[in-house]
Order: structure tokens, then C-alpha cells, then sequence
């Protein structure tokens, strides 16, 4: 173990004690280390533990650490551990202790002052911990939340501290900046301030809805995720978003994830279901006609949205939703060309992760020992030998992740970065030999004989409103032209440069945008309120509009615009404005 | 009456005559005089009436009209009415005869031999008929149905015998060729000829799947409708397929409607129900900021999905189904905005079902006395007068429907006549001043005060799978160029063109494309497989290609294409052909 985390234990050891002198008849649950710091689930009694009262709990906790006290851990039959348990009235750990196999050593660790060699707090606790209190290096408490005993809602609620800590004052300031960071670019907050989305109780929880602005962003990140697609010859389907149950049982989704599943009442006697999933439609379309190799690969394309009952404590503005936007592609081809799909597609995550400026990593999506899987465990082998083989011939760095796979096979999942340093997995690429046949899939190769095809599931998006939740937040809101909902505006001075004004909005209608957005026209608003200039700009950035052109008299007489944006103000010639924008928003 | 109802009338007496002579114990439902012809409902006991019975029995009822019995009516009273009815053995007529009342006179019709005076035929029926058999038109029997004794599926379960009948022996010509066309067009045939689209009985009924081809068709209709609105500062927004019950609760569709909701089974407790209508939804974005008159009128687009349980018995092909894509758009308005809101969707409509080639009428559509609408009486009088005088104003002939209101409100529901004489409801815009006002929408008037907007709702399609089921049997698969999924196909004749080709898809690529798929490229595919020039025609006549360029070894040399469409075939320069295909794509 790492001695970062070692401290981070041992600093929850701090923080029961400090606890256990201010709150004599508190109860403790458990205190592990955390990402970044630690936690302890307290039970307070009666007593209500505010911020305030954090405060002079970590007072209490600096008073110990400076007294160097030594970690020292001892062994105790099972026998021996429960009388502790008992006579300190800890019953969560009377709880654990009497789980525990009764011919095991139970270790605990003693807090001990050096020299006076006083036990000031004992812990069951398996360790490992810092040898000595000084060694503690830059922490503070952060904050309380509501846990409940073994993450069980039917049992006591208990409180839970957490707290910071690193090993450095730098790398702990540098950590509070992020997060400082990370509110400010909350996508709930800029979501609302940009009126990209809203919620609406009538509606219900985790159902958002998207307002002109973030439709046009929402489209923009789609058609960049489909455009790529397009290109390689993937063609849209549309499907309902309701079918019967048979076609979850089918799939194998009704059997392994019944919780899927939303049933739908129909008076016709249908046993229907929004879905959870889109593939099982997509092979129907497939299965709609006789297939002869000549037509394989077969590539369908289509955002739609699944549906999931996500538990309403688990929702969180677009991070999680229970209406689900997926931009989802299904491939039909042969052994021999999965090769070639799946080439053409981790190009497309590669560029695309470039052009929202996010570090793209591999991970190999394996699955476990498990029951939540569909197929026989030699296609399973296979189909993890063919993604780890492709890779590597596709010269990416990878990791495997047991217990990653999907339901029917094993994934390449991508998994990005984003400009606060935070990973997420995105992307992903799945190989698929199992559905095709439960669904009876089949084509007719050169030599007449029926095959079965493989399936390769993809999107590069993954959920596009889990998405956004994160390009908001990358972006911080400044989203780049091509996909802003208003990519330009116009601030006029006063009523006197209109006919200038109608110049420049020519010059606006004329530019030619490359990909993503090619064909589409530059969208643009025009701020002609009464209000003062001070003002309009004051609106423009506070709307984070990339592109602001200010109009004034002079501007007129010289034939300019006054451009500005996020990196600051030029003139630019209306001769070359198109060109200007060309460029930028190519870039 | 005219004349020929009152001689389809009589000829469902004549069916009955025959087929009492024929079949002696049978006893008699119904049998009234519809559109084209006639009906009766029969019951033949434990008799299987087939198709060449029916030959047997129009020669029969051919036996009878040359016989030129007069049709007599006579009265009756109750009493003497079910003493027939009783000794007759007519169970039916006797429980038509009980409910009515007593003191009222009833009508028989007698079918009388002239001169013999002999009655071959009575029944129970208020008439009126004509006089004598000989007045008698053109007429045959068209096929056998199953029908329930008064429509209800806990009766007997009757025969209905359909005959059609005209005044002229070519007006019945002119229907029958009529249905044979329709019957040739019919958009299941063409659907999967044309690889439109599907269904799937683990999908379910009614719940079509949209094929590569038929996305585009779907888009490009789409496209069309939605390019009107965006020109007139529509904004799409985009909003999930679910929702709390409570929305629908608060827009009066659950107390109205009930039938409706189709509700989801969730474990978080949340009473869900898959969407029936869009525009509760879209209300919530209005909500979701203060609003200021100097943003209104504000104009949400969106076509999306909603949900019905429709019988199984009515569903057919994209005529009707379960999962119905709206064209939907809402628009939140001033009182003063309502008349240019309704200009601009008026136009919309008129220009878009000329660019389709269906004549439009106009139905207002107003309430009757029922209660199946929310809002008060006066609201309702000054909507259906303003939608009336807008009617008027904007110089549309119109008639009134009355009971064809919107719940919500009336509306102004645009009639379009096909290639086959046959008038569809599918365009409407709707008045609505009660749904704001029950979502407590309001807006910040210019004097500070709060007001309650008006909502108008509008469709220009309709929906989008009963549009495309129409379009296709009025053009019976001939897609105009712009929304056709495959515009262009190329046949080779053999290798030796190959470079050629090259040069006339650099032309193909050119082609710069007009409203309403502006931006989009020529969708063109090449044929290139083994098969003669002959069976390669065909195949591209067979999917209806609107234009096939045939490329020879000759055509390289002169360097032109030999272009085919619908209406022949011709030589183009391949200079010219980038001019002639945006020529042949705006026509």
C-alpha cells in the first residue's frame, strides 16, 4: 500500500478519536481510505453534527496528531474482540466481529501516546497504517453526508465525515482548486445560466428537457458522432421505442437483467416494455429481408433514446438520467471483416475525442466469473482473443478491466479525460457473437450455405446526455464554434449602423462550414436592446457566445467589425470577416 | 335522398329477397346503403357463405330486378309489426322492433310482383327506395365480411354481404379500376418492395421498423414539414417519451382520456406513463424561465413519438399504428400574435401539400355539446370565432365539423385529396386557451403585469407514418427526386467505363440541391454487379428509381449518359447533366 493511503487510514483513526474525546457516547461504524482522503460512518446519537462542530473536530484531531502518537496493531482472538466490542458499547463492530470466522486473529490497532505509552483510541482494523502520527502530511475535514449502516437504507442512518488528504500542502491546495474548479464549471449551474436544459417535476426526476439552445448542441455532438459513421457507409434506421417483452427474452436481457425492464400496461393484452436497449430492434430490421454476403457489412446508425429506472438518490442533472440518448450503431458482417469495422471505428473515437481536446485511453472490457452473461465460454475466448489481437494491431495502449464486458461480449471501452484531469469511459466498441444467433440471424455466403453474422455494437458518444454533462464541464461552457447554439453575436452601438449591420449578416450567411457542421449555416443573434454597449458585452460573455462582433459608427465608416472572444478583442476588415470565420471555426 | 342511395338501399332489400329464396331459414340483421353501395348482415346460421355463393346469389337477385317488382311501403303498429316479426322467425328485427316506442307507426317495405301483385319480400324499414327494380343502375357484389350483431363483440357473430353500386355502368367501371389501383399502390405491397420498412412479431403490432430507405423517405418528409417553421424562427427542442402521470393529470388528458395513458412500471414508485401527446411536455420549457413579451411569440419544433393502444383489429401497415411520429410544433403567443402565427402555418400548408401534389380544403373544427373538453363556454366561443375570421381573412373555402374539436380546443384541420380521389385529415393547427392557463404559463407583459399566453398547436404532416402511407399510394412508389431514398442510380454496361463513372459521380457530387434538402447530397448508388444491362433496368425500374444514367462504352466515347426516368429515356451531355439533375430535383 501506498504510504498516501496508509495516512489517509490512519487519518480516520484521528477522526473517530478526536470524536470519541468531544462525543464520549458515539458508536462507530467503519472508516476506510477513500480517492483523495478518507471517511468515518458515526452514530451520533441524538446529537446533530453541523459544520461548525467540523471545525472543532478537526481542532481536536490537529491536537492529537501533534502529539506523534505510534499505530501500533496487536492480535485478539474472536473471543477477546467481542468483549471489547461489547464493554465499549460499539455494537456495529460487535455486528462485524461476530461475521468474522471464529478461528481467525482479529487485529487491532492501538492509537498510543509515545512515552506515557496511554492508549488513547483502539480500533478494529486490518491495517496497514502510518507507523507514527507525524508522518500525517496536508488534510483538513471536508464535509458531512447521510450513509446508511452497510449501505443498507433499512438500517440506521448513520453520519458520515469525510476528509482531504495528501502528501503534500501543494498536491492538497492543488486539489481544492480543482474542485473550486470543477463547481464553478458545474453542468447543473452552467446548464441553467446558458439555458441549454431544464427539469420540470410534473415531468418527473431524471427526465430532462432540452431547451432550443441545448437541442442545438445536443444535434451538433450527435451529428459529429454520426457524421463519422456516415462516412464509412452507416446508414439511419428508426425504430419505436416500445416492444414486447418476447423480444427481451430473445435477447437474453428479460432472463439475466429483469430489472431492465419497464413494462408498459396495454388494455389489448400486449406485454410490452419501453426499452432498455436498442440492438434486439435493430437485428429485426436486419431480419426483414434474405441477406446474401454481397450486402455485408450491413451498418445501422441511430440516436435514440433507452429507458433505465434509475434509483432517484443515483440522479444528478444529465450525469444520470433515466431517458437515456444513445448513438448507437449495430454491425452485420463476416469473421473477415470485423477486422475492417472495427478499424474504421476506433479511428472515428480517436479523431473525434481530438476534436473536443480529450486524452482517449484504452481499456479491454473482460468479463468475470459471473452468471450475467449470454453465450458459451469458447466464443467468449474468442472474442476476447480478437479484441485484445486488434489493439494491438491497431497500436493502442491498453488495460483489461475483468467484469467490464457486456451481456453478450467483450468491449473496447475508450475511456477519456477531460480538462480537469477526471477519466471517463465513453466510448465503446463491442464484438458480438451471441445475439446474432438467439435472434436467428442468418445470410447466405458464396458457396449458398446459411452463416450467422457477427454483431458489432458502437457508440462514440455513449450516452449524449451523460456526454454533455461532461463536455459542459470540459468546456466550462465556452464551447467551441462548430457546435455552440449561438455561434455568433451581433452588439450594435445604435440605430445608425443598421444598414452596415445588414452587410455583415450577409457576410455571416455566406460562410461555408467544413465537418462536422458542413452544410449547416452560422447561427447568429443580434443584440439590438436599448441597453448600453458595457452591458450587451456584459450578456454575450456571460452567455459564453465564442464570437461577438460589435458594430459601431466607426467601425461602419471603416469598414471593420470590432471582433471579440474569449482570447480578446481585434479589428477585423469585413472583406476578410468571412475568411476569419472560416478559420475559427475550423479550429 | 338522391337517387342512387335510395337504389343502393333497395338493392341490400334485393340481397335479402335472394337470399331468402336461397337460403330459407336465414335470418336478417341489417342492411343499409353506404358509400358505393351496400350491405347486409346476415345470419346464415351454421351456413359458410364463400365467394362463388355470392355469384350464386347476385344471379339470383339479377333474377329478381328483371322482374321489376315495385318497392311499397305500408305502415304498421308495434304490435302487428312483432307479430311478423315473432312468426318469421326474425329474432333481430323482433329486438329492433321492442325498442321502439309504441305509439309509433312502423314502416314495411314490399317487394311486389307487378300485375301477380305477389310479395316476394318485406322488411322491417323506414325507406325511402325507388319505386320499381327497373330504376335500377350498374351494381355487383364485392365480398363477404364478418360483422357483430349491432357491432357489439358479445353478440352474434353475423355474415355482411357488401355489394357496390353506381348509376352508370361506368361510374361502377371507374370505381372498380379505381380499387384495383389502390390495391396496386397499396403501401404494404410497395413498403416492402421498396424496402421501407417492417414489422417484427417480437417488435410487436403496430410497431413498424424503419429501413435505411425508409429513414430517408421519413427524414426528408420530416424535413419538408419542419423547413417551413425553422424559415419561420421555429426552435427544435427535444424532450424524453415518458413522464409522470401528474402532467397529465394537470393537462386534463387523465380525466378525459383515460384510455390514453399507457402506464410504466417503475420500482422507484414514480407513476409513469409513456407520452400520448407532446404538447404537456413543451409547456414545462415555457416554464422553465421568466418570460417577457419581447421574447413572443416563442415557437418550439419537435417531431417525436407518441404512444397508443390501438386494437389490434385496426391496426394496418403505417395507416395506423402504436407508435405515431408527430410533426409537432407549440407555439406560446399574445392574443395580437395568434392571427400571424396562423398566416405563416396557413401558407406552410398550402405551399407544402402543393409541393406534394394534394388539393387542400378546410374543416374548422368545432365542439359539439359533449364533454370531452376542458376550458369554459366563452373561451370556446371567441376561439372558434377567431378561427373562423382567420378562415375568412386568409381566403380559405372552408366548411365547419362540428364535434371535431381538440379537446383543448378547435381547430383548422386541412383536408388533402390524393391521386386517387380520396380526402385525408392531416395538416391542423389548433387554437388553444386552456392548456397555458392550467399550467399556470404566464408571461411579463409591457406594463409589468402577468398574462397567460395562447398556445397554438400545428402538424403539418400529421403523423409522420400515416403521411408516408398516404404519399406512397399517391405516387405509387414514384418518389419525387428530393425525398426519394435512392435519386440516382448509375448502370454499367461493363469495366471499361470505370474512369467515366468516376467523372459522372464527380458531377453527381456537385449537384447543388434546393429547399427542402438544401445542403444534402445526391443519394445515388451504382450498379455494377455481373447481370445484363437488361435485368440491371429492371431491378432499378422495380424499386422505381426516379432517375437511372445508363453508362456504355458509346456514351464514354461522346461523352454523355443515357439518363432514364418515368417518362423515357435521353441522351445528356455530361456537361449539362449537373444543370439537368438540380432542374429535374426541383420539379
Amino acid at each position: 500500500m501506498e504510504q498516501v493511503e496508509k495516512m489517509r487510514h490512519t487519518l480516520s483513526h484521528v477522526l473517530a478519536a478526536a470524536v470519541q474525546e468531544l462525543y464520549p457516547t458515539t458508536i462507530f461504524g467503519i472508516g476506510p481510505a477513500i480517492e483523495n482522503g478518507f471517511y468515518y460512518d458515526i452514530d451520533f446519537g441524538g446529537t446533530k453534527i453541523s459544520d461548525a462542530d467540523l471545525a472543532k473536530i478537526e481542532k481536536k484531531m490537529r491536537g492529537i496528531i501533534a502529539r506523534k502518537c505510534e499505530m501500533r496493531a496487536r492480535e485478539a482472538s474472536k473471543e477477546e474482540a467481542l468483549k471489547w466490542a461489547k464493554e465499549s458499547r460499539q455494537k456495529y463492530k460487535v455486528e462485524l466481529i461476530e461475521e468474522m470466522p471464529s478461528d481467525e486473529k482479529i487485529t487491532f490497532y492501538d492509537m498510543v501516546v509515545p512515552g506515557s505509552e496511554e492508549v488513547i483510541f483502539t480500533d478494529l482494523c486490518k491495517g496497514p497504517h502510518v507507523e507514527n502520527l507525524g508522518e500525517i502530511g496536508a488534510w483538513k475535514l471536508e464535509r458531512i453526508a447521510g450513509a446508511y449502516w452497510r449501505g443498507d437504507e433499512k438500517r440506521e442512518m448513520l453520519t458520515r465525515i469525510y476528509g482531504l488528504a495528501f502528501v503534500t500542502e501543494e498536491e492538497l491546495a492543488e486539489y481544492l482548486a480543482q474542485q473550486e474548479e470543477a463547481k464553478r464549471r458545474d453542468h447543473r449551474k452552467l446548464g441553467k445560466e446558458l439555458d441549454l436544459f431544464c427539469f420540470s417535476d410534473l415531468v418527473g426526476s431524471g427526465l430532462p428537457l432540452f431547451t432550443p439552445r441545448g437541442t442545438i448542441l445536443r444535434d451538433m455532438l450527435n451529428e459529429l458522432a454520426q457524421g463519422y459513421r456516415v462516412r464509412c457507409g452507416y446508414r439511419k434506421v428508426c425504430i419505436p421505442h416500445i416492444a414486447t417483452v418476447d423480444l427481451y427474452k430473445t435477447s437474453g436481457h428479460y432472463q439475466k437483467f429483469p430489472e431492465l425492464l419497464q413494462f408498459v400496461s396495454q388494455e389489448s393484452g400486449d406485454e410490452l416494455a419501453v426499452k432498455p436497449v436498442s440492438c434486439p430492434h435493430h437485428t429485426q430490421i436486419f431480419a426483414s429481408a434474405p441477406r446474401s454476403y454481397k450486402e455485408l457489412p450491413v451498418k445501422y446508425l441511430e440516436t435514440t433514446m433507452v429507458y433505465r429506472d434509475e434509483r432517484k438518490g443515483e440522479l444528478g442533472g444529465l450525469s444520470r438520467v433515466r431517458a437515456i440518448t444513445q448513438d448507437d450503431s449495430h454491425v452485420f458482417c463476416t469473421e473477415d471483416q470485423v477486422e475492417g469495422v472495427f478499424g474504421e471505428l476506433i479511428e472515428s473515437a480517436k479523431d473525434l475525442y481530438k476534436k473536443v481536446g480529450m486524452k482517449l485511453t484504452l481499456r479491454l472490457s473482460f468479463r468475470d466469473d459471473g452468471d450475467g452473461y449470454i453465450g458459451d465460454e469458447k466464443m467468449w475466448q474468442k472474442a476476447q482473443e480478437s479484441i485484445e489481437r486488434m489493439a494491438k494491431k491497431f497500436e493502442m495502449e491498453y488495460y483489461v478491466g475483468v467484469g467490464e464486458a457486456a451481456m453478450y461480449g467483450p468491449k473496447m471501452d475508450f475511456m477519456a479525460t477531460d480538462a480537469l484531469g477526471r477519466e471517463w469511459q465513453l466510448a465503446t466498441v463491442q464484438l458480438d457473437y451471441a445475439m446474432p444467433e438467439r435472434f436467428g440471424l442468418e445470410y447466405t455466403d458464396k458457396d449458398g450455405s446459411k452463416k450467422v453474422p457477427i454483431m458489432i455494437h458502437c457508440a462514440l458518444l455513449g450516452a449524449i446526455e451523460r456526454f454533455m454533462s461532461i463536455f459542459i464541464e470540459h468546456t466550462a461552457g465556452w464551447f467551441p464554434m462548430w457546435c455552440a447554439p449561438e455561434m455568433v453575436r451581433i452588439l450594435t452601438v445604435n440605430d445608425k449602423v443598421e444598414e452596415y449591420v445588414r452587410e455583415v449578416e450577409k457576410v455571416l450567411q455566406g460562410v461555408a462550414l467544413e465537418e462536422p457542421v458542413k452544410g449547416n449555416r452560422v447561427r447568429y443573434e443580434i443584440d439590438r436592446s436599448d441597453d448600453s454597449l458595457g452591458k450587451k458585452i456584459k450578456r454575450a460573455t456571460e452567455m459564453k457566445i465564442p464570437v461577438v462582433l460589435i458594430i459601431g459608427e466607426k467601425d461602419m465608416a471603416a469598414r471593420e467589425v470590432s471582433v471579440r472572444t474569449r482570447e480578446g478583442e481585434e479589428k477585423v476588415k469585413l472583406d476578410e470577416l468571412k475568411g476569419w470565420l472560416e478559420a475559427r471555426a475550423e479550429s
